[in-house]
């Protein structure tokens, strides 16, 4: 069995929920939805990522023994509240956007429907899954676009969490890097992986020429070799005159990237090795990439900037009751008025309008009401959960698989201006359709 | 058993491991060392955390049948290595700066001595925990120190990934935060965890006297009633009604919170309650909490910058080989070239240098050889893994009850510019001492 995720989780959910139940009030039906208030900064769209593996955890959101201990010693809750956990599986039914599409401010992308007990104790568990899939997703997001065809390969293993650098290379391939170099994210998502050899391998053996040889003799000569240790022309010369034409690349990891892409190309053109290709990896981000599109560079390895989401580490994304029973059984859209944090009651519809060239135009949100969809919009909303059964194909490898072809489509839709990297509004607008 | 941290790594650890094994390399004798070659740009010292997780995940670091599996069918590696990693646990030493420590440019945080092979393997998997931890204690070190002495809760959780979240608060509560929302931690670390009610609580209820009152019921008047999702005035006044003078505290979580905080404070006396608390919770960070300073606000409640590490996600260390054997026994000492990220060569020793005054004044780094202590001066390195054996004392509750301890007397000696919100270069110079 897996480590329960149940304790994954603010204090309070519990304490909410304790208080509701002797007040007579947890078992209320209620809507809880997930979204973002806003963007960061600048950013002309989102693109959802983390649903797969917050479905997959779902399962494991149970409090056995070990759990119920730990609240009960603690007294985080009474026992009234620990016999209602130790029976908890979430019952419920959750809809929301698929994994790998895009998104914009208000967008609902989670929509969790059960009583209030139950929907209550997911929000912390919930938020953190997407908050940080989708922070690195959509960092991703740019930097695939400014890439521009050229492959990129997740490696920022090394700077984050050791947890979420699964999480990570997984939210990466999402968004359309190619490779990722992290192993478990490699056995658990089928995800591609790769990697060769580090400084270290280099300053292990006597010499630069010893140790491409050894990485040759074992990786074979269609590795790529890192030419930066100690004086990058004269590795380059060892690099093709250890493996010949066939030399499958070189990384550069240090310096001025964009001279020496151009200089290390004519170099190895000059010795013959046409094809080997040409890899960079030193603390890369869009601006970077951008920055190399004029370069022969054949493929981006990005880490640090990719991990912490350029900028932008959390999506920011928050969860609120929007409508739930009374005691008359009647629903009620409620909100609250905070300053700046007013939210907008109701439970919500979405869908993308699409021009007639296929262009999204704008996030069409109905409150309530689902507003009748014209030809060619595009319903954004799936059923992910119902009455507490996952629904197929959104974990595992095959969630990946579908969240890849769902990313495709959506960008696809963009209008131009989303690839660019200038900073501006989101390149649609959200547009709120209240029937009522 | 714990689920292995073997496969938390980058793919290229394990070719380098097949190189070498198959180049005869692998053994020679290695030392490898963590360092950051800069701060975050602008701070003035960094606190060292992660220290006692990494020693916690050391013995699950094994390659059993099903990681083992896994390389096969993907052929990461060869036969031999295979076998190499079925029998591999780590047999070396590792020693370093205590979790809990101040650190500089160049510190050696961690220097780990075994076979190239061995210490290679551990690389991404040690940085990946010492980068995440000690970016969130030492932005949470910031905070404590313009908190001034009133207390900081961690509730972060949802703004980062839920493993990370773990560790997050962890890291906060080594650097000086009181509580922390998030339960596991109060598991794992036997940590304090607090908490009461969101928003949603309140919206649940017909009314939000209903709201207290339930929440009063049960989490007693002492209890930090959420008083803005309506009007805050209002909220303040109900709360007052409904618990008394014995209410605990009232939270703000939104609006403009220094003027706030005055007037809800004569507020609160004026009705009689002149010692329920103030908590405020709304996007805080170091910046933040220094204008609230002057502001009669009790608790700070503190997220998503800190589990974000306040401007800088990542703590920017790399592991460097620095020595190691060659084919005659003879230790070299080696470092790499590349533009802006030449390393120093030679394993290093170091002591923080301290006045008469039981001041800091400098970070004093030894290369090959120690540099004499002077009567005040401080060693700052320790033994934490003797030939595979990790040391009692740094893991688990006692490991973060001895990293407040350490942090609470290193920050002691800091120069009081280190207290400061100013920008700056790090409070104490980095000085080197070749010995040769």
């Amino acid at each position: 069995m897996a480590p329960a995720t149940s304790l994954l989780t603010d204090h309070y959910e519990l304490t909410m929920v304790e208080a509701a139940l002797a007040a007579g009030t947890a078992q209320r039906k209620s809507v809880f939805e997930v979204f973002a208030r806003r963007l960061p900064e600048g950013r002309r769209y989102g693109l959802l990522a983390g649903t797969g593996r917050l479905l997959e955890g779902l399962a494991d959101f149970r409090f056995g023994p070990e759990e119920l201990e730990f609240l009960a010693e603690r007294k985080v809750v009474n026992e009234q509240t620990l016999n209602w956990l130790a029976d908890f599986r979430f019952s419920g039914t959750i809809t929301g956007y698929a994994e790998g599409e895009i998104y914009f401010p208000g967008s609902p992308l989670l929509q969790v429907e059960s009583t209030f007990a139950e929907a209550c104790l997911l929000e912390t568990y919930l938020l953190s899954i997407l908050n940080f899939d989708t922070a690195v997703a959509s960092a991703a997001s740019r930097m695939i676009a400014v890439a521009d065809g050229r492959p990129c390969i997740e490696m920022g293993s090394r700077r984050t969490h050791e947890s979420a650098a699964v999480a990570a290379a997984r939210a990466a391939i999402i968004a359309g890097f190619t490779t990722t170099s992290n192993l478990e994210a490699g056995r658990a998502y089928g995800l591609p992986t790769a990697g060769t050899a580090a400084h270290s391998f280099t300053l292990l053996h006597d010499s630069e020429r010893e140790a491409f040889e050894a990485q040759v003799a074992t990786l074979g000569k269609g590795t790529t070799l890192l030419v930066d240790t100690y004086d990058v022309e004269q590795g380059v010369r060892t690099a093709v005159e250890v493996a010949g034409p066939e030399l499958g690349g070189v990384r550069l990891d240090s310096g001025d990237l964009v001279d020496q892409a151009r200089w290390v190309r004519e170099l190895l053109d000059s010795l013959g090795n046409t094809k080997t290709r040409i890899v960079v990896t030193s603390d890369l981000d869009e601006h970077a990439i951008a920055a190399l599109r004029s370069a022969p560079v054949d493929v981006y390895g990005v880490g640090t900037k990719l991990v912490t989401g350029s900028g932008a580490p959390t999506a920011g994304m928050v969860y609120k009751l929007v409508s739930r029973e009374g005691n008359d059984g009647e629903w009620k859209d409620v909100a609250k008025a905070a300053t700046g944090k007013a939210s907008v009651g109701g439970r919500k519809s979405a869908y993308r309008r699409i021009n007639e060239r296929g262009r999204a135009t704008a996030e069409v949100i109905g409150i309530d009401e689902a507003p009748e969809l014209g030809e060619r919009d595009r319903s954004l909303i799936v059923p992910l959960v119902v009455d507490g059964v996952v629904q197929p194909g959104f974990t595992g490898a095959e969630g990946v698989k579908a969240a890849i072809a769902r990313r495709e489509a959506s960008i696809q839709e963009l209008p131009g201006a989303a690839k660019q990297m200038l900073r501006g509004e989101p390149v649609i607008p959200t547009i709120y359709v209240d029937e009522n």
